[in-house]
């Protein structure tokens, strides 16, 4: 690919920013299209999750708010994202459409930023899985891409109130809390707006479990989502190469990412041997489900800060994080009574809060009260306003008629009422499901 | 991994262009990996369109495409790609067994090359779903990656007649014509020589519809071909740097890739829209397979020019490319009554078409009217091309008694006749499955 | 991402280092990505061989092998590892907690590690599957992790006895025999101490085929293996870039990557090509799951020497690999009468054999008496401590009375009795699946 040259070559200023441009950019497409990826992952884990009757519903929710999400993304919330860092956090300038103009390397940064948001995005379609109208869905959807969630980075990363907030800002490395916090917390405020699927819940109050239609698509799910992870921490370490002001090359977040590769590692398993562990306390069995979903709650409970964990504070928030699950799942089933249906709160809205607020604690440095200080309002601000934005699009959607299906299509199943398709026509019977034992 | 020297380091002309040969070959290996991934992507997208009795013979030829192509591919296909870009395009020298001697560099350009076109290969399998014999399809395969589709890229991307037409040349970044385009067009006419499945069309000419036996598989083959995708098109801004002729090393193809990379995303995102809003406009729900195969004639669309498309450039050929999904799959199932079982032609074929017409219109830049007359000859030529030489295949073995199975082995189902197994031995009830609703 | 400086560039060697480690690291980081997605691979394809009734079961022990295995490996594994290496090869220092403290970039050499070894765990859970306790399996893939594989790599990659065996050292570039010869092995051995599953053969010991319950899942395995595969392979060529001793930047590995890929590419063609031609010699069609199995044994066949294999050497070596997996198959179960559900020794073991075996014969370069003994050597070394452990393993297990589920368990399937779980509660009747023809 390179041939002979008679010019000697002597290496610019140019040259060698061109360099390390052309390298920063390979590495963050690389993880850019692993991000992307993921959201086979949460097809695939919601797919199987959910019943037969529902599966095309649910996958058909899953390429919209990918399609639909990051058209909006692109429109409006790279922008909100950009205004709303600019005025909480200093006031400098910005640009309502630079996505639109961003150029080259811009569009590779936009689209580095779109995959994050698209994952707060689809999280939450699991809790809603079963009743919700497509059209309020798709509504949320875009609300979350245009505004909600770009509220939330503009805070955050895009340098707004809480990135300098008790004089440390809130540290939320690759969006343990910014993204799957919010999505889980989002989930779980929707799932509660749309309350329970029939059948659910007995007159008495007592819980009947629905399992979902498939295990092996659920796990296939956490292990593409798992791959995708690799991307979403490890390639928030996005320069490789960084040129200082003294204009001196050296490794960028490179110089730290084998130790956020390591946290991740640990942190993911130790979340499905937690989840394992806890099960097995329970009921005496592994539950297949638990293990995969503890993997899971392992890498949201590391993704704040796997750039300063120790090695063992990655295995011990990854044990938290996949011991809570079983637990916070039971909870929000029995005592909230709400039917979080993939268990989206557990997975990503508590283990991302769990990972946040750990952040201190489990760090390499001594403990900083002003760290623990700007973790809790970091926390606490993202939920409060993901609760009551999503509370209230919601209860708009209710107030017009238009939150949930009737009780004869939810019968029937969303794939038939909403999308006229059956899933599988050779496997099915046609017959409404009968929900089997209560727990 | 690098220690520390006592002898100063001075980077000489051959350091620096192995430092630029080392980051191109990361990435040229890196997309390859993803652009091969596909075939899983094809594989699931296929099976899940297919009857249960079929899908173990769509699967095996999904691994037969891809093995006994890229081994024909290596000792053939290279070589005739190569011999037809210099007889057509004014006569370099060439080797009809270059990629056999190519050496180290080579191979990965080989390779690169190699797994576009089994890309193409692989498209014709889904339209013959469910009634080709395995040894027609397979004499197809060994010809289309030996001959027919090297006489394409040789017309093409070798350097060949087409590649300086109208003083402009054909213009497709990444295939959208001539791989996917290509592809569609020959599914079609494999599927037109064929005949339609047994029960496919009813006496007075109304069409059946046979739905496949897993949408979930469907989707699952969507999104690994959405994230190859971005192998196959981000990845054909292959030089991450360059070194010009002055011997400057400034970045090559990646000046662009963000361009590359935001058309992409939206053309797949509006091409889901598109397909969408049709399939509301048409029945008033929004079918889960016109979403998923929208995206993807989304992405086939801007396939022949992200490098150039304007972001709402992108936009529109993605919506139309999407749009006419469910036109163009009516008009083939009902007026052509082709039997295109995956829906490969609309998919693959007019969206291929529809995007090489497009690119003059939807790029930065005046439009041009030599690229307009060079899009026509290309899209003219390639399309006549692959008509010919694969009715022409299929007009032999036809005439040999060797096209088709037998109706009772098409009853039976492929799987048992043409490979001795069940694909779900405890589903099934070996009974012939019912064919459902007319449409 | 660069921006103006007005302090001149002057390359340093410390900045020539850190370009050069960085675009090491990026490239070791993807591939180590790809390695781990294999996992998924696995999965699927174990998942898709074994009955309904077992299937979580067998995604369990995929999920927990990861988990509970990297874990092990980083607290035990990779430090005995160092250790073998060190006290058979000549005795350097070593430090058996060197994971823990490895510091960035060798916590990426040890995840590059980490993920060869849980593969070599992952392939046992396929011979094992329908009948093993979990507690049993769990227990084997910890000694698995923190002993049994790191003695392996101790005595090769990490400069052991056989790394300079009969002068030249055992050639086995990414793991042929080291990770899927020795997996191989130790699932035929853990199969046979485990006995057949009930059923599996006749009072005649004439054998039962008990297909597995999805071909599709199998097939997307195959293809999700093959797609990791490049990462096993190609990546093993870790270094895009060195730093001579004096002080020269040039190609590294990849001066000869372009090889590696192209040889692995054939070999998996001829793989699924070898072993589709066999299953039509003898039965007359092309069974699915040999093609899908025979690709992978092409790619375990390749393994060990993609580096320096000629182009017709690794079809030679994909063909025999492919061709001899029916056959081997058909030995052990009808001769040995071991019950390996999923074929994991004629895939892993014996074609890693043959791999091992054949570098001599199929490389540039003459052949060499040295190589063969070395590469003999290699293979009865690993292949007998692999056999000594596990069987000691399992027999101990055994005599615990704690190795395998009671048969009322085993008909039941080991996802109710071990999980708690249906993987399909919609589509399974509850009763226990016949066992059909025999063969």
């Amino acid at each position: 690919m390179v041939g002979e040259f008679l010019v000697p070559l002597q290496l610019s200023d140019a040259e060698i920013q061109a360099m390390v441009e052309g390298i920063n950019l390979l590495w963050v497409l690389v993880v850019t299209f692993l991000i992307f990826f993921m959201h086979a992952g949460f097809a695939m884990l919601e797919a199987g999750q959910v019943r037969s009757k529902n599966v095309a519903n649910q996958l058909t929710k899953n390429l919209l708010t990918w399609s639909v999400g990051v058209t909006m993304f692109f429109l409006i919330g790279a922008g909100v994202s950009s205004m709303v860092g600019s005025i909480t956090g200093g006031g400098g300038e910005y640009s309502l459409v630079g996505a639109l103009t961003a150029g080259s390397a811009g569009w590779v940064s936009w689209l580095f930023g779109a995959v994050f948001a698209m994952t707060a995005a689809t999280i939450v379609s699991g809790a809603v899985a079963g009743r919700a109208k497509l059209r309020a869905y798709m509504t949320y959807t875009i609300l979350l891409a245009a505004v909600i969630y770009p509220v939330v980075t503009g805070l955050t990363w895009a340098g707004g109130f809480l990135a300098s907030v008790a004089g440390v800002g809130f540290h939320d490395f690759a969006g343990g809390m910014i993204v799957h916090g919010m999505g889980g917390v989002a989930g779980l405020t929707a799932a509660w707006m749309l309350g329970p699927r029939l059948e659910r819940y007995n007159a008495d109050g007592s819980a009947n479990v629905i399992p979902g239609h498939s295990i092996t698509f659920a796990v296939l799910g956490t292990l593409v989502l798992a791959f995708g992870w690799y991307g979403f921490n490890v390639g928030t370490a996005a320069s490789v190469l960084t040129i200082t002001d003294a204009g001196v090359v050296e490794l960028g977040a490179f110089s730290y990412v084998g130790r956020v590769a390591m946290a991740t590692t640990l942190a993911m398993a130790m979340g499905a041997i937690g989840a394992s562990a806890m099960s097995l306390l329970q009921t005496g069995k592994v539950d297949t489900l638990y293990v995969a979903n503890g993997l899971l709650a392992g890498l949201v409970g590391i993704t704040a800060f796997p750039d300063t964990a120790t090695w063992w504070g990655a295995m011990v928030v990854g044990l938290l994080a996949g011991g809570q699950l079983p637990i916070v799942f039971g909870f929000v089933e029995k005592r909230l009574k709400i039917d979080d249906v993939c268990a989206v709160f557990p997975v990503h809205g508590s283990a991302g809060m769990l990972g946040a607020l750990a952040y201190p604690f489990l760090s390499v440095g001594a403990i900083s009260t002003s760290a623990i200080v700007a973790q809790v309002a970091g926390v606490a601000l993202i939920t409060g306003w993901t609760v009551v934005a999503t509370a209230t699009v919601f209860g708009v959607l209710k107030a017009l008629g238009q939150m949930r299906v009737t009780p004869e299509h939810e019968r029937e199943g969303l794939d038939i009422s909403e999308h006229g398709v059956e899933t599988y026509p050779e496997f099915s019977d046609g017959d409404e499901m009968t929900v089997p034992d209560s727990s």
